[in-house]
């Protein structure tokens, strides 16, 4: 058995209401899993009173793909309209052209820095996404990258079947068929090697419509993998009430969701996940109705959203800045949308928390107070992270 | 003689328009200056062909200072009112109060972390400004702490003398008396000790009137130190005309300048350094006239602003993101704004290009195209910096 004790803490429990902090505290890790926690002397690696919170949790990414959009970026700001740029090739299908041109290997080399950017910031826990093949093969090869990355380095990935993110140009005008022939088939056979912990897909009025999506869910259910879907990001379409009804694990993105979708979703223990990143990077001027979210009760998750194309966001603390500076969250709700509401959003019960029985996944940081995390635009505090108990 | 060719490099020299990109380039360095540099094969350090780039330049940083206000942002977000942020000691006010409680030692150790960041994007020149003492003694204690910086690490440290950043409440009412008192025999002190570089202030309603700032930049003009001036932030006050009347290096921050200012500024050849950090962090939505700008020519640079209060930034490659997404500066302008531009606003004929006979301050990215820094939001893609020739 592996023991270890960090001792002189300032513990950041995140049980109960806000930080949960214990002072002088101290926490006793055996075989990757917290066994206690408590106040006052212990025997064990000094912490030199540094801030212990649970390991971040990036509960929305899609860092897996293939090239990358910097020039689309630089032409659009150059003045080029969005003709200029799909006919040299930019948008989401260039996006998906690189990720069907690059191979599984490819993939992993490409996603290894951002992912490292995430864990140079603590994280334990990365949700990625497919969602650029938008075929079964290419599908199923972005999940086999992003299973992989967990061989790779010391993380835990979790996978969200997202065939359902565009409809590829090959089906044109007809979604229901892409749904039928690739997103539906894909999907059972991602299911049958072991490589979706969850379907997710894009509600829109550029991409699925509700009743799309509720087909998608079925199939979900038949499979028993939960639900969770990009909603309201543009408009107001129903799809968080589509993932209440169905007890998904959340709706992501939100700005447009009402009052009613927010009593819906804290009905339903669904989560909210809010992605500031791509609210900064299309300039959008709605935010979630975070007031209706507190009154409801709704838990709010923050993640990165990290793409090429609406989200270059590699830093989970940046995140929780920018959900403090656009979303007016409390820096307490940006720590515990990282953490305690990323896993539940993840539908992971053993981690987020710090909590006897659950997995010793901490962030030591270079802080005095859990605000600091919040406060600070563009630096990274972190001392040291334990994925399982184990320092890296 | 210290010689050292870097070879295979992409060059981006920005001489002349645009990037200046040498692909296949090669750079070769002597005792701290760059000797030389082409196209071809070259003998030397094999670079990768990865992008060598003039080492960024934080020309505008309130670097050095005590305590932090992390406490403050999260009471505003808990809903807290302005008065009782000022009763629990928050506002600028504090971080004087914390300043003058501070050592110079404490706040050599408490600036090198922020300090660290910007070198660890590949920084090699920071402007640092007192302003947070508003005694003699205390401002004195500010510039001996970011002088002492240059020494800690290898970097460039310019100073400017800020002391008309705010009244003190010891001052109340009596701004010209506070000039009289503090401002303008601490800089002759300063001066006389080697301490500054340039003289700074906050010309706005809430702090210094144009007519006062030009009874300081007399007073600097005597001392043969240039001007600069935090202008046109919250309302126009004609603080950059004054600045581009009396030839001075930059009008900072500029959101609320005008087609006059603009023209005015180029004329003088004086620099506009906007702040996207302050913009951010305040939820400001005038963004400064870049179309004016750009029409007249003003030369535009791009710092960080890291202070404790309104921008709590330190990374320059979100800066330059920032800059992009808020003000639709183009990433060219972006880079130029960091590197070239940035010398410029700090005075500096010898770096900030890639050019024979200049100082060899370089940053070595893992990027294809210098777009790239400008794009990704939160990550570091810097390979290695070099320091006056010197890798670091
Ligand atoms: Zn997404
Ligand atoms: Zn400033």
């Amino acid at each position: 058995m592996t023991t270890l004790t960090l001792a002189n803490a300032r513990l950041v429990t995140l049980t109960g209401e806000g930080y949960g902090m214990i002072d002088k505290g101290w926490l006793r890790i055996e075989n990757g899993r917290i066994a206690a926690l408590g106040q006052g002397d212990a025997e064990g690696e000094d912490m030199g009173g540094r801030l212990v919170t649970p390991a971040p949790i990036d509960c929305h990414t899609h860092l897996v793909f293939g090239g990358d959009r910097a020039r689309e970026f630089e032409m659009r700001l150059q003045g080029a309209s969005y003709e200029e740029i799909a006919r040299a090739g930019g948008g989401i299908l260039s996006t998906v052209t690189a990720t069907r041109a690059a191979s599984e290997d490819d993939l992993v080399a490409s996603a290894l820095p951002r992912l490292d950017a995430l864990l140079a910031e603590g994280a334990a826990t990365v949700e990625v996404k497919s969602g650029y093949g938008l075929t079964v093969a290419h599908e199923l090869k972005m999940l086999r990258a992003a299973r992989r990355l967990a061989a790779e380095r010391p993380v835990r990935i979790v996978t969200s079947w997202l065939a359902a993110h565009a409809v590829p140009p090959e089906y044109k005008d007809r979604a229901d068929a892409y749904l039928d022939e690739v997103a539906i088939p894909g999907l059972r056979q991602a299911h049958a090697e072991g490589l979706v912990d969850a379907v997710d897909g894009f509600c829109e009025g550029i991409a699925f419509s509700v009743t799309q999506m509720a087909r998608l869910f079925d199939v979900a259910a038949e499979l028993g993998l939960p639900a969770k879907l990009h909603a309201e990001q543009l408009s107001h379409l129903g799809g968080s009430r589509l993932v209440a009804e169905r007890g998904g694990l959340s709706a992501d993105h939100v700005e447009y969701a009402d009052e009613a979708d927010a009593a819906a979703l804290a009905q339903a223990g669904s989560v909210a996940t809010l992605l500031p990143g791509a609210f900064y990077t299309l300039r959008e001027t709605q935010a979630p109705p975070i007031a209706a979210f507190r009154k409801a009760g709704t838990v709010m998750a923050l993640a990165t959203d990290c793409n090429p194309g609406t989200s270059p966001l590699t830093s989970l603390l940046l995140t929780m800045n920018m959900g403090a500076t656009f979303f007016r969250l409390t820096p307490g709700e940006c720590l515990r949308g990282v953490t305690a509401n990323a896993a539940r959003a993840l539908g992971l019960a053993d981690c987020g928390r710090l909590e006897p029985g659950l997995r010793a996944d901490l962030a030591v940081w270079n802080v005095a107070h859990p605000a600091e995390l919040t406060y600070r635009i563009g630096f990274n505090p972190l001392h040291r992270r334990y994925f399982e108990g184990k320092p890296c």
